[in-house]
């Protein structure tokens, strides 16, 4: 009598998963639009035994652009945030820095003279304040910014400036069993100390641009040291070829927001077989977020927008497709 | 009653799979010595949860050297059987290698004037068959040799020249939720497209030396296209750097054979916190494999001999520690 018991429970805890299942919606700060369509309809077709498109688990792989993809890259990426106010930290040991451009706008707090840096300018930047020291301690640096620092402009932590539709996408592929992978201009040294706790994504996932380093032994003890020196942009044709080196596999889904990413959209669709998905960030919420595509000095759509459509790529308009833009929002 | 046949039949698989599970020798091709019950003593301490030198799943990375230790290496390192295989099948295209060297000593089979080769002409050997079609290209040439060529000298495939003690190591630390990469000097498209048939590990779990690449719109179509410059070297202190570009996590766990290995196997035990694993392959079978290590010129192991016994490292003495070398054997 007593296993026939069990066996009930058995039998309704089944019943009751399985109508869960089907009634939870895997993205509900998504608006039941083409878009959250279009992505249930690829995931689905894709990850369905015994339908003609799919795909095993162990290729499974989607790629993110991460500033304008899964989180905010305005008025300027969060990293040159992030080197702005570790100008300021380091500026007591640099008394050179007062007089001298672009540091002495970071310190004068002159945006306008920094906005008018040049490429050179902002390299020097990013040397001055990312290189110098070992891989661990510049992930304590990065690490303790991470935790404290506040969007200057909307005042909140930036891991708070992420998009809530787009973490909802990233559990739901990998509940899926699709392996997320963060494909980045940004620096890999500079995202893998949070991607973990913020995007559910371990180091070893993430890919993005990078200094030299060299290996040391230092009284006896190992260390990675980072160079003042480029090793690797990842962005435009880099992003393919940072795809090839890291993961070895295409892609099968890819999400970007800007024509940094277009080759890695072109990688991703237009070669090799089966059913792949593209899908675009269209920043159009100038109340939510903020609106620009064609003319935005950071993150640029131009091309990329208009390849969209001839190659059935997914437009995502920030202002109809998604109910909240950030967590708790 | 059926139930209750059911309920004994659960009961009774249940109990043999437990008695199963601690019978079975997850190394079997390992003789009871000191190197087997070092590798499980360590492997029980970092996932029994409670021990106090428990290692969380995620950061279970354990990263190998390939040559001369997950298959062999001898006469010389199998990708350079490749390339002289690629030379005789692309000879009738280049009439120029036949008074050319290296390749007039390939065509020619010449192995003496071959091994008196220096750098220049080793790197123009690889280039010559390495570089100048794409990715996918490339791995088409690689998957038909790796099927159908042979040892030379052994006659018998490569893949059948595996460690099956390895295979063994590699399948119970991943059944222990480690992540086994590996990390060789070898080319990365050379490994990945066999790695995971033969060892287990898929593509983006390798790391290895790379040509410089570039992304092509051919056609409408995305290729990327191998070109004839080396982007990086993946041996010595390239070992500690890749697998800080590649993974971002210092390895728990790490095995390697030769002086090539000397840099990772430091960065994986001298650097940072816990207990760490380090194992040498020592090629001391003359009879059944090869016997080799300070003055072998492949897979020379002189100075991580030396450092091995201060560094607490577990060195395999291959005649002694393993019962059979290849897998049937």
């Amino acid at each position: 009598m007593k296993s026939r018991i069990l066996w009930l429970f058995f039998a309704l805890v089944f019943a009751t998963s399985t109508i869960s299942a089907q009634a939870a919606d895997p993205l509900p700060s998504w608006n039941d639009t083409a878009s959250k369509r279009a992505i249930i309809a690829f995931v689905e077709k894709v990850t369905t035994p015994g339908s003609p498109d799919y795909v095993p688990p162990a290729e499974r792989i989607a790629t993110f652009d991460n500033d304008g993809t899964l989180w905010s890259e305005q008025p300027v990426y969060f990293q040159l945030f992030f080197a702005i106010d570790r100008v300021k930290a380091l500026a007591e040991a640099h008394p050179e820095w007062k007089t001298r451009q672009p540091f002495q706008a970071v310190l004068e707090g002159d945006m306008k003279a920094l906005a008018k840096s040049g490429k050179k300018d902002l390299v020097e930047l990013i040397m001055a304040t990312h290189a110098g020291m070992t891989t661990d301690e510049f992930a304590d640096i990065v690490n303790d910014w991470i935790k404290t620092a506040k969007h200057p402009a909307l005042n909140r932590p930036y891991t708070s400036l992420v998009f809530q539709p787009m973490l909802e996408l990233l559990t739901y592929l990998r509940e899926k069993f699709f392996k997320t992978y963060i494909v980045s201009g940004g620096g890999i040294g500079f995202m893998r100390p949070w991607t973990e706790a913020v995007y559910g994504i371990p180091p070893e996932q993430v890919v993005g641009s990078s200094l030299i380093t060299t290996f040391e032994m230092r009284d006896g003890k190992p260390v990675i040291v980072r160079e003042p020196k480029m090793n690797f942009i990842d962005d435009k044709e880099g992003k393919p070829v940072a795809i090839n080196l890291h993961i070895g596999r295409r892609p099968i889904f890819v999400f970007g927001n800007s024509d940094g990413d277009l080759q890695m959209l072109q990688w991703t669709t237009l070669a090799g077989e089966g059913k792949r998905f593209a899908g675009i960030v269209h920043h159009t919420d100038a109340g939510r977020e903020f609106a620009y595509d064609r003319d935005s000095h950071i993150g640029r759509l131009d091309q990329a927008l208009d390849e969209a459509d001839k190659n059935g790529w997914t437009v995502v308009d920030m202002q109809k497709d998604w109910k909240r833009i950030y967590p708790g929002k």
